[in-house]
């Protein structure tokens, strides 16, 4: 149920396709997020946290309350952060060849703080328009005491790394001939139908970032 | 675009339904999952990994190949281990309220090996059977060989907690009559058109965990 046993083939395809460092894909593959999972030390514990993340430049970016344990533990402290989209189940004919495709990315560093306002708001406007293009036009923009309670934290790409699996069944030989169904299911993450706020139904849909088209909803 | 600054009705509710601990609630978050995210420690360095997962009782098991870096590492000190669901965007009026539903469990403590063979065997078929219910009757079960070559892990959940956002928008009285969408788009993950390998188009379908029914797909 993971990658196949090393053999010269599968060999030489995991080390060519699974290692991507190309800052093209890099940035595709954070771009397609609206997640990362934070690692980071605070008093001596590992910690592993979800928060919401987007890019700007070559710098992801992160935001969390003033103050708070986490951002000064990320201020003060080297991390690791995993950005990771499940593309598909790959089922094979046998049991230990079963896989799956994702594309992943891991970067390591330290969070710097972006603590100018016109930067602060600059991040925010760049945040809302990663979830929803366009959006800002129509939502009131965030006051001075709200950019004054939210933290902006940027972590630079150079020490980024990516991981792709995006082919098919791995199966040996001697199992070609078993009587099931072997391929991929693809997955991706997809929009449901809206949910409008009371008095909301009749304004246009908004806008998705990461091709979540809305049509496309069941 | 955070959770909205203390008020009285906001605090309440955030520590009302945030915070999780609930065990059926945890295991219902990790049993939603395929992957992971494995904060640990290794030289010094912290590393942040995704990786298949699945649960059997209150156990989270991961599986690797022997001998590896990692597998090492997560048995011989502490990780925390992060399962995550994004499941909305919540679209405020005001940048500043818009936020994200998810379920999420962090769980705290140093994994396990399961090394006696049999209960190796088990534990791969129940990782088959969280990806694909009653697939294990239909393709060949792992070898002596590949048993042999892969590692299994468990770290038990006494120490688990989980978050949940799973309500609308929180927008200030003041904003409400702002002219714009705003409500929640709910994310799920979905399977698209299966990809048979040559041969296989003809066998039955297989079955999907997590609700994910390929009579969905588009």
């Amino acid at each position: 149920m993971k990658t196949p046993p090393p053999s010269p083939r599968s060999e030489v395809r995991r080390k060519a396709n699974r290692g991507h460092y190309d800052r093209a894909q890099i940035h595709a593959i954070i771009d397609a997020a609206f997640l990362c999972h934070i690692a980071f030390n605070d008093a001596g514990s590992t910690h592993c946290l979800p928060t919401a993340c987007w890019r700007d430049d070559d710098f992801l970016y992160i935001h969390g309350a003033n103050n708070s344990r986490l951002t000064h533990a990320l201020l003060t402290g080297e991390c690791a952060v995993c950005i990771s989209h499940l593309d598909g189940l790959v089922l094979a004919r046998s049991a230990f060849h079963h896989s799956m495709n994702y594309r992943s990315v891991v970067i390591y560093g330290r969070f710097g703080a972006v603590d100018e306002v016109a930067a602060k708001a600059a991040a925010m406007h760049a945040f809302l328009e990663h979830v929803s293009p366009g959006r800002n036009r129509h939502v009131r923009p965030a006051n001075a005491a709200e950019l004054a309670g939210t933290r902006i934290l940027r972590l630079p790409l150079n020490e980024a790394a990516a991981k792709i699996r995006n082919w098919g069944v791995e199966d040996s030989p001697e199992d070609m001939a078993i009587p099931v169904w072997a391929g991929v299911i693809p997955l991706s993450l997809r929009p449901g139908q809206p949910e409008p706020e009371a008095g909301c139904a009749d304004h246009p849909l908004p806008e998705l970032a990461n091709a979540l088209r809305l049509k496309d909803s069941p």
